[in-house]
């Protein structure tokens, strides 16, 4: 009997080939405006350099360049050789980054060797080029299209040598067709030749894979934080923790336990062991703002906390950035192993007025560097959703950190994967720069009257009531509109407003159709991470039991 | 015909499957001491958790665990639940951590489903988990094997329901077997079950590649420093300026562009547009201490810097530090994708008296994140050689990040390759904590009667001297000795000492059969990077032109 372990293959929602070149799309998209490329006067953007890479690729392609072509350049560190080594490998060819100062010999052994179709040159070293492709043979020079780089920062006078210079290839190509990742992750990346100083040099060739795990190493080994100290608040048994005490070996960092979750245990932990990062639901937040006074204790500023689990009040987590905690929103699911999405925030929102920055802060934002692609996609049709903020769809997802399936039911993993995308069940908006924004469950959300209203919206707008200290919204059968809103309110304490009250207070500050028809005040049952458990909320309604 | 970049095969030296497994055995011998795991009394190092996590896959191998078995477990975030998410898929099986929330009933399908081999439980969850067993079909529940996990910081009376408890099965276990990685990196790796507020929950299987890679993106968006922004002296034509161009886009950070190295371009950039890191050889940092008066600006504290191309003289490090740098000495090739091997650094060494802190700094390092093994070994034997300091061996490695392959070069591939390692061609030392120390190139040691002499150390030696501003060593032919080192030595400037002054400085300084024999004052030949041309000194020795 086969063991069902290995019953999994691998499909399109789960398995991406590795390379460097997924980093580019999202940069595009979650830093659009963000400098990507600095040169003298010369200033490119994460979109207009992806933009430009994709010219690229497809010029390359346009004068025939295909899979396993080698494209070389002989330039300095200038923009035109950092789209090279994006636009390249996009269009199928294979980078040759050739060294400007080696002699004309050695540099036509090269071109030869390594059977160069395309070579684009800086003017700067247009004479070497020329002295090089003149000591090849000649019908392995005549192979090589030669393009120029005009560098308007070079300033010295240069002579052409090429059929056409960059722009023109740029013009050649086009930003409509798709970007093109490996069909292989071992696929050939760059070819970069040995200095050779004792002998002919020898051509190295790079693999995606490779190059793509380099990178994530560096930022691991240089960029990152280092011997980050996690408080491990997120029980290792819902989704192994986030993979967090996996990543703590990879950082050297440390686990700080926590039999049980408490505001003491959160600020002892922080005053006796200098918690850097923790995660926590959001009513684990709640926890650590209502904290009793008797158990708070100093909180040195900037330890990072990731909440998740279900979407944060934004007036949480203003409330905790004002106790000096750095709180980023992320979303995921066990089939996703935790988190993938990422409200990856930008500086310039702090500016915003904050009506609008708890707007920005209620997003669960973008793809993760390792997952490959997020969307928001019609239900029926699986056709995106537009980028509106308002059209409701559910968020599909698709990369390397999606489940191989689930354990003897193929079913099931078949109705998760189909179309090619792991679907999550859960509804969202998609807005104009592309950070998605759940709105609800697939089981939650609420149709009244043929109207969708998120429950979500519902209970972040009473949540702006000082006297609410959480609330639930679900579906209440309704003979006139099918579903209404009906609303589960705990209270704070001291004060206690009535049922109107709220209901017109809801009224005030959304749309009124969306209003609850019913609040409800009673405790609400939870999950061990917070999650409220609306199904409960259901039985009980359906049992009559607040009739 | 076939292109010729598909002739590589993966082997041994340039594929290692995925798995967080692997970050446990580095983090071992990185951060042996460093914390790893707190618990309210209870402490455990790297070293000890590598030790018990060793223990746990080795002790459920012996009570019968093998490949695709399901070990659950029923715990808080305790150090036995975090040992158990290293040594369970350690042992071939496979973790199934369930929530200690759940009622009995659910419990006993997830035990049934989940084909349950062994189940950790602590003494918290022991009834619950006999009522459980107790629901389940009778058969099911004795193919489990019940283990105690007894937590001294638990101090609820508690009775054992199990075979033995965690700590017999750890004494069961040893730490002489390998630490297994998976036969693939698609194996599978955890199974968690979901809430199945609804419905029966179901088991979401995990792989270890898509783990690793969840633990590397994690470290980019969560851990590391935002938006850095990159100075990019480093040729983009060699290794692909170490992938940092690609690495950017990952981070959504800023490239700035360099045409030429100068100090005055660093300066420039750094106090224009805000450098947040940049890579340079020795010869870079050398030119950034003696930089012109005109062309330094003010320095921030804290720029990030790599160097590497060359091993740089201690003093070098010291003078940047002085300067407000955070340096970081990396080492790697070309057939490595650039930086493999970091001489990471202990914030307890900077309290280290001053002499030895410069040994310390002279270290290239351990093995990044990404890189599977380093090891120095006897270039005939290819055994290990002694982590005593002294002994050299050539350093090679194994991983993701060393090369396909030389392009249409089988014979020097096979030979890059052989016995399952990438071999560099650098001879090292390793010293008692894993750190190696580069000696030399294979081909620039000097063997002089029968003494291995490393002509960096000598250039080491050569740069303490308040006079010398550059210096570079080989081998000389000799009557007597077979070889003897001749020093090139190039000057600051005002002052000149005599050729017996440093010879005498040297025999000073190091064991005096070291010492250079001769002392040649010129204009050392250089590649663009900064490494000195050894093999044109050897060629104008050669024409005996400094005879």
């Amino acid at each position: 009997m086969t063991n069902p372990y290995d019953a999994f293959s691998a499909v399109s929602a789960n398995y991406v080939p590795l390379s460097p070149l997924s980093f580019l799309p999202r940069a595009a998209s979650v830093y659009p405006d963000g400098e990507a490329v600095i040169h003298g006067k010369r200033r490119y953007s994460w979109r207009e350099t992806f933009a430009r890479c994709r010219r690229l690729a497809t010029g390359l392609n346009a004068i025939g360049v295909g899979k396993g072509d080698t494209v070389s350049i002989l330039a300095p560190n200038i923009p035109e050789m950092v789209e090279a080594h994006f636009g390249v490998p996009a269009s199928g060819g294979v980078l040759n980054a050739i060294n400007t100062r080696l002699d004309p010999e050695t540099i036509a052994y090269i071109l030869s060797h390594g059977e160069c179709r395309v070579l684009l040159v800086d003017q700067e070293f247009a004479a070497t080029a020329s002295n090089a492709l003149a000591a090849m043979d000649a019908d392995a020079a005549a192979k090589i299209t030669v393009i120029d780089i005009i560098d308007s920062e070079y300033n010295a006078p240069s002579t052409p040598i090429g059929v056409m210079d960059y722009d023109a290839l740029l013009a050649k190509g086009n930003t409509d067709d798709p970007w093109q990742l490996p069909e292989s992750e071992w696929d050939a990346l760059t070819l970069n030749y040995t200095s050779g100083t004792t002998n002919r040099p020898k051509g190295v060739v790079y693999h995606h894979r490779g190059a793509y795990l380099l990178c994530m190493g560096t930022i691991s080994d240089w960029f990152a934080a280092k011997r980050p100290r996690y408080l491990a608040l997120v029980p290792l048994f819902h989704c192994n923790g986030w993979g967090h005490s996996w990543t703590m070996a990879a950082q050297g960092g440390t686990i700080i336990c926590a039999r049980a979750v408490s505001a003491k245990v959160i600020f002892d932990a922080i005053a006796d062991h200098g918690v850097t990062h923790f995660g926590g639901a959001p009513i684990v937040l709640s926890m650590i703002i209502n904290a009793e006074e008797s158990d708070k204790r100093p909180v040195p500023a900037g330890i990072q906390v990731v909440t998740a689990g279900a979407p944060p009040p934004p007036s949480v987590i203003t409330q905790m950035e004002a106790l000096g905690f750095v709180v980023t929103h992320v979303y995921g699911l066990t089939e996703t192993y935790g988190h993938v999405t990422m409200n990856v925030w930008h500086d310039e929102w702090d500016q915003d007025d904050s009506k609008n920055r708890d707007l920005l802060l209620a997003r669960q934002g973008v793809a993760m560097t390792f997952l490959e692609e997020q969307d928001v996609v019609d239900t029926e049709t699986m056709a995106p959703v537009p980028a509106d903020g308002k059209t409701i769809g559910e968020i599909v997802f698709r990369g390397n950190t999606v489940m191989k399936g689930y354990f003897k039911n193929q079913d099931a993993t078949d109705t998760a994967f189909a179309g090619g995308y792991f679907h999550t069940g859960d509804l969202a908006v998609k807005h104009a720069d592309g950070y998605v924004q759940i709105m609800d469950r697939l089981k939650d959300i609420i149709i009244s009257g043929g109207e969708n209203i998120s429950s979500v919206e519902i209970e972040a707008t009473l949540h702006k009531h000082p006297a609410v200290a959480l609330a639930a919204v679900v579906a209440m059968a309704d003979e006139k509109w099918g579903e209404v809103p009906c609303a589960f309110v705990e209270l704070k304490g001291q004060e206690a407003p009535s049922e109107d009250e709220l209901i017109d207070f809801c009224r005030e500050h959304m749309a009124s159709f969306k209003r609850p028809k019913k609040v409800v005040f009673t405790t609400i049952p939870k999950t061990s991470t917070g999650k409220m458990q609306k199904f409960e909320l259901r039985r009980m309604l359906n049992e009559g039991q607040f009739s």
